[in-house]
């Protein structure tokens, strides 16, 4: 099993790092994904300060993924036009250079969903952002879960997403109350987030499009831009939780708490375990 | 025409033990809804405590639909391939036991959409929600409504949404300044909400939403279900409308009001008239 | 070069009693927008007291467009089927006399863009609404633009839309810190709006769908029907800027100031210059 590091003040260092690269650079992040979640990533993205493409057609979208940072790729509301585009996307960002990620919602519900997410995985995505239900049943492991929503704890799924990453040669973060991430090598935890965030749909979509973000001013090392956009995603979630009086309040003040961030928010309350 | 019962405070119990089932079950939702619900209804389906999934491709939609609690078919946005989609999931649901409810969008507006309609009807929905003009068009009667918007008054809608339950035996569901629910035998009013929630779009698919997941906890019953998910709505709504200054704040109010609902208070507030 | 007029007065009485229009007809809009912005497109609508109705379908958006006051049409999320049908319901639009809006979101980013609003604007739009990069670049000019997300100053963009106005007898109106709307003959600048605008998804795009509500009630002047809706954005805008701490309070803030805008705020606070 991988290791949880000691050191994790390089690892926010290097995060923070990042964060400043994102506000800096603005890079341009293509997403593929679903209907429910693009308004709220491109939110999210523009609250940190990168720069959101929501083109999926399969007449552009290869190409654009070539101009883009990074590319998002989310199966949530997956139909057969989009799944040949985003197959072919993936791959030209492959070619290309361009990190991609992969978000596998509710791969595990159906036979089309099941048969989309191998052929994405075969396409070498950087990072892969999942549930513990859906990392689970991506390693092959019995998962509770039936629909988008996670039914198993994400320590449950540790061993699973190391599994993953080893054969795949990907970075994976598993979300929910602490996340987890590895490369297969190293891991570690991250904590803050808020309670209600799981009462908020596509807070999970959105996250991985901020991985995106990350992934793009950091093509050489995906698991420290895994890492950084969780810890950014930790940090705004405890602050919008400690105000916020329901899901609906949550959601903007979320966006307000992930605009707010400092800069040296990543080192000085480091949600890292 | 049906009678408007006395006894009331049996109603309200039912939609109070209804309401408890769907935080206690939280009922898997799989909604085939239009493009700009689908965030909205998300949100109100875990507001409640349901878990909602955005599932609308052919290729998957009849087997998840096996697997959901209810199925909610909202044409708002139609095109070719979602009607096809439409038409087998609700064939699927019909014929797994899976009740299904459908929101009839502004179905009189264009000839696509009135054959739409009408092909769904025949696939028994346990529940139809409308507006008043779109209930006084189901039913073969001459709407002042145009676009989406109702033009009509509920009160001028309730012999139409009578024919209709009886013609289709489904449940009826008018829903505007005081909502009107009837099995063609039964019948009831629902009041509260707040005159800005016709400014906020897509808070009558959200409602069409929640009523399928009341439908999923009560196989049996569609009547109270109908009534149950109305009268949360009506509750939130009232609360939410107090404290508003405007449909922006609205929205995120209702969410709030949505979460916060007590367990008693369809009896100890009811709105059933 | 189109003058800026000096006789603002006029102007400002004129967006006035469009203003005034829009409430009391609540026109029927029909968008065929992205799926970024459809929520709050519609939102803006019904803020204002217009009628949105997002019907996209081959199969049916010709025949709703000869119903409608209005017709949007915007590629953010542009797909072959959508184009054939944006390219059907603009011709019927025209023939019909409705007019219709359009919004070249990034066209300059790829070929089927370019393509698609090349062959839209064949088809006599009544006004075009753009960012910098997006209007330079659709006069054949060389723009900073990548993504979505405008890199130009509006300024340098005030000849190619003269270029475009005159070259396709359209409005085009630039947004951006100042907006500038000229008809190739006419012209002025609308200050107002917020720093936080660019933060949040989609108000481009909600603007354009606001420009249709204010083009029909005014089908003969799109001139000023552009300059009353970029009036009631900068309006509304800098009085939700002032008071939110963030985009996330931004969005509904803005909702709940166009809600508010008073009969004549468009005169007692002119953002004409």
């Amino acid at each position: 099993m991988a290791d949880i590091p000691t050191d994790n003040a390089a690892l926010a260092q290097a995060s923070q790092d990042l964060y400043a690269a994102v506000r800096r650079d603005a890079p341009l992040v293509q997403c593929l994904t679903n209907f429910v979640s693009m308004n709220l990533a491109a939110n999210v993205l523009l609250a940190m300060g990168a720069s959101p493409a929501m083109v999926h057609a399969a007449e552009e979208a290869p190409e654009f993924a070539r101009l883009s940072g990074a590319v998002v790729i989310n199966i949530g509301t997956l139909s057969a036009p989009w799944l040949e585009s985003m197959l072919l996307t993936a791959d030209a960002a492959c070619q290309a250079g361009v990190p991609w990620v992969l978000d596998p919602v509710a791969h595990h519900a159906t036979a089309f969903r099941r048969d989309a997410v191998a052929r994405l995985l075969a396409l070498r995505p950087a990072i892969v952002r999942g549930n513990a239900s859906e990392i689970i049943a991506l390693a092959g492991g019995q998962s509770a879960g039936k629909g988008v929503d996670a039914r198993d704890a994400v320590a449950q799924a540790e061993q699973s997403a190391q599994t993953i990453a080893i054969a795949h040669r990907t970075v994976v973060a598993v979300t929910g109350e602490t996340d987890y991430v590895t490369d297969g090598r190293r891991a570690v935890r991250v904590t803050g987030g808020s309670a209600l965030m799981p009462c908020v749909t596509a807070t999970g979509c959105a996250l991985t499009a901020l991985v995106g973000a990350f992934s793009a001013v950091s093509r050489s090392d995906p698991y420290t831009a895994a890492v950084a956009a969780l810890s950014c995603f930790g940090i705004a979630g405890l602050r919008a939780g400690a105000l916020a009086d329901g899901p609906g309040s949550f959601a903007w003040r979320f966006l307000d708490a992930l605009a707010a961030l400092e800069t040296d928010c990543l080192t000085r309350e480091s949600p890292l375990r």
